[in-house]
């Protein structure tokens, strides 16, 4: 273990994903084990000092700080993990580049195009090792539905379709704002479902089936008024509740997206489905283990959706787990990302989706946000994706 | 016997639906034994003698025409089935209902509003019983949601999700037009999946949730040539192959629609999906005897979708079948139809879908082909939707 | 039609199984119109006078009987189809042998392996065509299994099981005996659940998988004493309300079984699977339109379970219905059964399962039942199974 | 951290059950944190220099051993994990318990009775803290399944059924013997699949359903011999490639269990249902976050089977991860038995299973054995089953 190259990590956010990135950083010495880089927790940071001091001895960090700021300027600190609410991706960001970190951080990259734009560039002056924690497309199946895609098997795509479907702010009296519910307050997410929860599935789209063109888009807001958690008052709401587009693809075929926070009975049904001339792939984060295949060639009388337990060693990841048959997590998704960005150091390879190509995903998010605004269709300005290379791990 | 009132079935039309209806005509006396009026397959109408003869004696119909209007002409007809092409429907139904006729009209309607408005007002004018075949209301499942949804189980509504789904044009060497592939000629059918899928879709969302307002859709047609079989010529295909759209319901939920008939592995996915504050339903054509149901209102820790067998004596039409766990087929629905028209000519209401149900329908399909000529929303100027009574059956 | 030669039907009983193959002999014309044979509705029997009446008015019966053996005495009647409770098999079926009729017996065959060798027999010396209505054999699903064993695509078989779940006795309120109830008296039925429900597994098992060798078998009574109609005193239970064994195939394969009326939640669940060297197949009646596939000669990275809507014209007995994607229902099954049975008579082979092969089914139920009784192993007797063509339709 | 009471552990074995306990043992500071006792990575043994030290620097031991009695010996070991193949358990938990220290052993507790009778004898004398790994329990799904049970909602229990279908072993190409396959050796095993596929069903079923009283049992071994990788000779086949039984609960109800390693398709499927009068339960290894639950009390028409998504806080376990529809995996089944042992260190309960519980379910798989071997009925000596608390976590 003394020959490895440390990574020494300072994680901003101590919140759900706080957590779920520091089991990232522990698991990963455990399950790639051959990785020349690796990560030492250093150092997180919240606002609380006494919660981030248990959070710093419950999860193996060696020191803890308030500001931020002090994060950026510690010299022993080699990577800055950005786990706090969207309105602070953005000057964090920037100042962590600045200061010549590498940077992870969560999705989305940002509130606007605008923030986002300033964040490359920041980036990209100061060159410096980048990847946003748009974590769906580490979970083995959906990895493997890039490779089939990839393979050529689905021929011309006709369609994409994707939603992400959540029921936990039906009821009206839950408040907005705060620390728990910064995702309800606008001022602090930017917009609602679109950058929370469609950002994944235009992530997973592009990366997929390539760049969206142009789109056509509705938004709800079914409760208009919330107590602020911070104010005390019933307040206007500002974010989407709900977003459906149509759209585009560069390579002529038709996308479909939902979102919404109001479809009751589903807790977080992420999924897509994807039609091609020779076959289809669907795939559900409820089950995330499995992928759904249809192949066209099959025999017709034989022929259907092959439902396929993603648990094999020859699928994604899946070497680095258990035995066939048996499931991973959520979590893991994120592990994977920890892995690939280890990786991504020392191959000299992005390791995507970099902050340019999350900059892509704001694209589409505002252009639908505006296309709903002004009930019209949008260009995206997204003019290539990058993708990604699935052959690592 | 002796004592039920006869209704002298004229059917016009020989392919899958005529024949589909035949069943239903056959069928009704054994299964609704009790119903005071009961069909007479009296003449079947067809252009091609030899197949309309061997047609009438295989479903039992006492004689046969070559042309329709000799069925409209015939005193001894009381109710005309129009089982043709769409750029039929107005010229039979307007004449059928000049000569009084009780009418029963395949879906859609017809190819326009216009023209769906011209036999609206004939049917009026003469006063005649009618109705259109938009045959899955009557699917015991979809019945029951209409049931739960009257009942109130789902509180306020916020989503209305449905596709139609299928895949059997994606080969560019299938023809258009001609006796079988009708549906693929603008001028014949109106419209391509808009009017042969979407409609369907439309009837039962407004059925289920309430007038349409207003939409905004896209359309495509992958394939632009095919050959005419009527002209043996390469022609442009003037139907669209696939066509999205969202939209608002006059109860302030929103709908997401879709259909297709490039989503390879799926011959005739029809789902639909709807989203209360208290309980939601989905359901699957390819699983027609299951409704899923989600109830808010279970205990937490054993909350979850039920998959509903639907099949016992208390569920929607199911007493005039089999046994607990045993399955109906398609063509069922159909004959619960019939079975209902026989009915509403007995209590003297109408028997929805009727020609103005399904005019109202039109209008949604109009709006959202609109939409997508124009890249733009559209009002459809559907104003209300007198749905349908479930107690029948 | 009027080359047809007529199969004039005498049908003995009229409830459920009555219902269901008389709508079979009403179906068969409208959807097998090629077949030489046809049935004739010629009369019906049931004691009730008056009930017996409205039932042949109601299916079109020409005319109708209140004793059974009035129907063997007929000459206009061809053919004898007895739907009455088992205990009366065997007796009417020696009767309709002896009296040169053609038998369409319900299964299972008799109470017991004695009065079905009689049966056999008496068939045998009157050279008469028979069939027993197992009639899960046509499910198209079904079929199409069989038509994928028989292909060799398994490869060498280890297992089968098969189950039969429902759950409709389990109330202690509830009475045995009398004619709805026929099926809780031992007296009438034989036996409980092996002959009402493990026969049928039994049947199709060894039709997929060959001759069933030996079984070690457990019964159980749950509630001991029930009501019975007939006397209005509380009596014994004679029945098995449950039966579980396992057993040894002739190719050295094991075979699982269990059926019960006490499985809460299942209404009439029959599902078997089989496990072969390079594939396998389960299958399940309450989604009797789709068959599971599994083919381990698919990619490893993208094998799974097919589920395969059977509804296209090149998979069994479809071409007969609707279009890609709709369903049939469990009625259609013995309408297939009866169209067989037509066309038997015009090839002038067995209409399997025969009583014969209905005898071997019988025999192991008997080795079952002396087994749980004995709780030792038995053997069946069953020296071979004839199997049975699945190119007819 | 540093009040924490650590529990030293020495690991011996480092295959997957090595790889996936000292998971757990790293997980639980992270997730349990307000456990008193704490595991520490003190040693881990395997008979490999090179690879157990590498193993030792994979997973945080601070030390490594090559001979098990080592660990045993080393005054610094508070707790023994076995993890060796079973014919080592005896021998070592033994050794251990004379030393005094804790055991933790993995399933099965011993190959035979006879072994497992010593090895609680010797836990006893110790008297000291001890668990065996039959993890299954501490699914969350299968922790709930439990409580439901344990609430009565379930009523009277008529059925439970388990099955756990493998595929891995059907090439005979396939080797038996050596540190990779000893699951195919007799002697090192025990038996085959009955100790290591439903020793795990029976731990559960016990558990869930109380205990198994008599048993009638089939066994085959599908390939009689293969190459031994210790001897390089072809060599007779000792385990059990399949096993079958069905028994007595000695609460009434009848059980029917199945495990194989030659059900094509099936990488790891490990399914139960139970049904009671009032409602049932089904859980599926390939679908561990899932749970399927049939309540009689609901509304007839909308009745089903639930299908519930085991992620929400309010369920076993979920408290510790993440948010609603998220997953975990099979390890943290491992992690949440660690976490209760260590809490159980704290309230002087047993951790259960504990040996005793253990040796229970070896009784069963003895009698099954033997009924196989003689064609009969055995009694299996379970007079009870101590069972589990729930509450825990």
């Amino acid at each position: 273990m003394a020959t490895k190259k440390e990574v020494r990590i300072g994680l901003i956010g101590t919140g759900l994903m706080g957590r779920i990135h520091s089991n990232g950083y522990n698991q990963v010495p455990h399950f790639f084990p051959e990785l020349e880089y690796t990560p030492v927790l250093k150092a997180v940071c919240s606002r609380d000092a006494e919660k981030v001091k248990a959070f710093a001895e419950q999860w193996g960090y060696e020191s803890f700080e308030t500001d931020w700021r002090a994060i950026i300027a510690r010299d022993d600190i080699d990577a800055v993990d950005i786990c706090t609410p969207n309105d602070t991706h953005a000057v964090i960001a920037i100042a962590a580049a600045e200061a010549g970190k590498m940077i992870l951080c969560e999705k989305p990259l940002a509130r606007t195009v605008a923030e986002g734009k300033e964040m490359v560039e920041a980036i990209e002056k100061a060159g410096v090792a980048n990847t946003v924690w748009y974590n769906y497309r580490r979970v083995p199946a959906v990895t493997l539905a890039k490779q089939i895609v990839d393979s050529g098997k689905l021929g011309k795509i006709f369609h994409y379709r994707a939603n992400f479907l959540q029921d936990w702010t039906i009821s009206a009296d839950l408040p907005q704002g705060g620390t728990a519910l910064w995702r309800l307050d606008a001022d602090a997410a930017g917009s609602g479902v679109t950058g929370d929860l469609l950002a994944h599935c235009i992530d997973t789209a592009m990366w997929l089936n390539g760049s969206i063109t142009d789109v056509s888009a509705m938004t709800e807001t079914f409760i208009k008024e919330r107590v602020h958690q911070l104010t005390g008052k019933v307040q206007k709401v500002g974010i989407d509740d709900a977003c459906l587009f149509h759209c585009h693809f560069g390579n002529g075929s038709l996308g479909l997206f939902e979102a919404t926070r109001y479809a009751r009975g589903h807790k977080a049904l992420y999924t897509f489905e994807i039609n091609g001339e020779h076959a289809s792939i669907r795939w559900d984060l409820h089950d995330m283990n499995r992928l759904e295949y249809f192949d066209h060639a099959d025999d017709s009388v034989v022929r259907g959706w092959r439902s396929i337990h993603i648990s094999d060693g020859d699928q994604p990841y899946m070497n680095r787990w258990w035995i066939p048959g048996t499931s991973i997590g959520y979590e893991h998704t994120f592990t994977h990302q920890v892995a690939d960005f280890m990786k991504s150091l020392e191959t000299g390879e992005p390791c995507s989706p970099t902050f340019q190509d999350a900059l892509e995903t704001q694209k589409v998010c505002e252009a639908v946000l505006e296309s709903a605004a002004t009930r019209s269709w949008k260009e995206t300005g997204v003019e290539s994706f990058a993708g990604f290379k699935t052959e690592l791990v």
